[in-house]
């Protein structure tokens, strides 16, 4: 199981996000373990270390910034 | 495990785009399960089936498209 607890009444979590909307950086967790799900709150930390996973996440942002 | 074979050599698997190469829309992986992370080939839709799991993608698009 890849998410544990988010939204789990909802088959299937999509995230949509207008590129407009984005401001000069986003960073998105793909690790499901967040509590800023869909953002990434560092949380994949801990859970590679605990499960030897090696999951990180998606940056979205301007190329100056 | 978050992610069973993707980069496994890589103790976290980051990624980073730049907002201005983005295109109209892009849809990106969160199951760990597509052959064409980072993004999205349907192959959650595999997962959720065979697992129980509610993962799907985040979508980043134009607001128009």
């Amino acid at each position: 199981m890849v998410n544990q607890d988010i939204q789990k009444d909802n088959p299937k979590v999509v995230h949509a996000f207008d590129i407009e909307d984005l401001g000069d950086k986003a960073v998105y967790c793909r690790c499901w373990r967040s509590k800023k799900f869909p953002f990434c709150d560092g949380a994949h930390t801990k859970h590679n270390e605990e499960t030897g996973d090696n999951v990180g996440p998606l940056i979205v942002k301007k190329k100056e910034s």
